[in-house]
């Protein structure tokens, strides 16, 4: 019988501890990261979980066969040194090699950028995130990640978990991905909205942080046909405005978190943080006609944005205001699902939002229908079988306060906020209309 | 253009606030519980996300038309009241309707507890959700969550976000679900296993929670077709006992965070927490033998724990040492996976290990090969075709730390926590081969 007492700490400092243990000998275990032979001496970059040190060898330290990639023990002392990267640098007494590569990878992961091109990058991710530059991008999106949960449990949101197999979708459309589930016909879930406004009706106010499936066709820098969906609901809204009040909120927080937490992440990947003020909250038509006449580009589809028109509207309200973001409110009934609520001064739009960061939509939000007669009236209007939504109308059937909610897309708001110019390099192991691997 | 502050904060009184509001008169918002008509009052339970409290109202206060589930606006003054549960009472002095049901519900969901057939509580999960003692199941369970990712935060982990439609399964077997993507043959992940390794290689110590789908065709009561995994996965271990100890320090944070915030919901469900002190390990073959023979079962199957064997098992250790929980270690080499490793000692064993929670499994965790060599020859002997693996084998080809992690499955957690009977009871809305809905 083995004795397991739950010490369990850290075995190893982090690169971020060991300002506290200057003059002090330390041991770290990590990654090589790159070997210099500078002729004297060794510089060898070890690679933690949290950054990487610079470290000074003799070659007298250096076991037989170290390399690139090797994982090793290393004893040293940090000292300061204003010259190394983050200002400390290790004089190594011993490095223990714990494993070795059987073959060194074909790209320089150690350069500062990777400079390659992108299918090769993503092929290679497995390696390539090794890279420091590349990594800290997923760094910043778990700190996004975390910032989301954090800020909706001040706000007395519960967490939830809800089933990614489906017997309907909830989005509609052809956009869906089906397979067989154990002889029956299932989906893959667009999004969590039935559950999610169904976990209204019990806690009131829920979040879940998942994956979402759409089986898009399209191949732009800007989709992904599985991405991570930062979704939220809530009960007893007095307005759909209280939904954008709450985003700027998360919003305000999540900068206030990356600045803390992320720091030289962000200095590693040139972010500045955007200011985040009042946001301004322009309805649809009004912001596509001002984008329109502001640089005289012709409106071709008046019931929906084109990603063109989304950059314009950004640049407007960023040239107008200063404000990187922009919501984009009312939007056309006839594009919205049908669990959305029209608005009563003018039902061919709805009490729903996008939010634009930097001209890309990153989120989409809304009020729902509450009442059971206007559901089942709004879904026989459109052609569809209220039957086959049976679980979901239970919940107005039986009662539901006025309530809404939103989505964010996680990799485009990591994106956006790290100058990145596709949704791919946000994402670990992107799955587009190409890629399924790795 | 509409001002968006960013000043959101919560609208409405919780529950737990209003102890602080005693003699205040406040507003609260809600969902019509219970009514009971007393002939001179009319006791109303009013339901919020956190908890529910009994109002006392004149009948010329209840406006026409109110009945359970009616969505509420709610003046009145809470006052202490040692009869009413939770000791608070609200006299009611305005009751404003924000919406009504459309039917009742034909189930009793205000009584304290259901007692429905199982198939009919799922069936009406939607509603049944919004009993008490249903829904303190979930608040435990997002907890529960909450804790594991708050840990492993503390512990230098990174969360990440792994894709679940895959090229090629993890755990092989038949057990995996198929999709066609965009005319390629794809899969269901059974784990994040290849994706969080993979980011040890870059992040060194990451964690994920995310839905795992399993196409098994059991139907038993701690089977579920998809459920949500802890999942977590790092490098630099000494030894897979580092992994006993991490587990061990997350169920005693764990416990703690639910005392501190889940204290009502566990009263509701009369649920004892576990005394976590140091949990007995016992090699495979060992504690097969010891519960054979204590209790007079023969072995059948010498490579697998039958489930009446980990009840067994579970049982022996809680007579003999008091401990809700054991771990088994060493299990047979040819029931683990590919990339498990084998033990140096005797190679046909692994080193591994499950959790047994009062009988039953909620963890499989291990140390993984990290040498290129072992694990195509690993393959090999199994006649896999590293070739198919390859994206997954560039990362021991490169170079990877000794490494090891595990799986926790929430809903087993959650359901041998709160000694529910059923697995399906802790999970929202459970897919087993004969339910897809709601």
């Amino acid at each position: 019988m083995i004795g397991v007492t739950g010490k369990f700490s850290r075995p190893d400092l982090q690169i971020a501890q060991l300002p506290d243990h200057i003059g002090q000998s330390v041991e770290l275990r990590g990654a090589v990261h790159a070997l210099r032979d500078l002729g004297g001496v060794v510089f060898l970059t070890l690679r933690k979980g949290d950054g990487a040190v610079q470290c000074v060898c003799d070659h007298a330290v250096l076991p037989q066969g170290i390399c690139q990639e090797a994982a090793v023990k290393l004893t040293g002392t940090p000292r300061t040194e204003p010259r190394a990267p983050g200002g400390i640098e290790l004089t190594v007494e011993r490095v223990e090699i714990l494993s070795l590569p059987a073959q060194p990878i074909a790209v320089p992961i150690a350069k500062e950028r990777l400079n390659l091109k992108l299918d090769t990058e993503l092929a290679l991710r497995p390696v390539t995130v090794r890279n420091l530059r590349q990594r800290a991008v997923f760094r910043v999106q778990a700190a996004i990640s975390g910032a989301f949960r954090e800020y909706l449990d001040s706000q007395g949101f519960t967490e939830i978990h809800t089933p990614k197999i489906v017997h309907a979708g909830a989005e509609g459309g052809s956009n869906i991905f089906r397979l067989s589930y154990f002889g029956r016909k299932a989906f893959l879930a667009q999004s969590p909205q039935f559950y999610k406004q169904t976990m209204v009706g019990s806690l009131e106010r829920v979040y879940e942080v998942a994956p979402v499936f759409r089986a898009e066709k399209h191949a732009t820098a800007r989709h992904l046909n599985e991405y991570t969906s930062l979704d939220c609901e809530m009960g007893y809204l007095d307005s759909f405005v209280d939904l954008m009040e709450l985003e700027t909120g998360f919003l305000r927080y999540c900068m206030a978190a990356l600045k803390e937490r992320c720091a030289k992440e962000l200095a590693l990947l040139g972010v500045e943080l955007p200011e985040i003020g009042e946001i301004p909250a322009v309805p649809f038509e009004e912001a596509k006609r001002l984008a329109s006449e502001a640089y005289g580009r012709p409106i071709r589809d008046p019931f929906d944005l084109e990603p063109e028109e989304e950059h314009l509207i950004g640049r407007y309200w960023k040239e107008k205001t200063g404000s990187d973001f922009v919501f984009v409110t009312h939007y056309p009934s006839k594009k919205r699902p049908f669990y959305a609520m029209d608005d009563p001064d003018d039902p061919r739009y709805t009490l729903s939002f996008d939010l634009l960061f930097k001209g890309v939509e990153i989120t989409t939000g809304g009020q729902r229908i509450h009442d059971y007669q206007q559901q089942v009236e709004k879904m026989e209007k459109r052609g569809m079988d209220p039957a086959e939504f049976e679980s979901f109308l239970m919940i107005h059937k039986h009662g539901m306060p006025p309530h809404g909610g939103m989505g964010i897309g996680l990799e485009r708001l990591t994106m956006q906020l790290c100058g990145l110019e596709n949704v791919r390099e946000a994402c670990l192991f992107p799955r587009d209309i190409h890629r399924l691997e790795p």
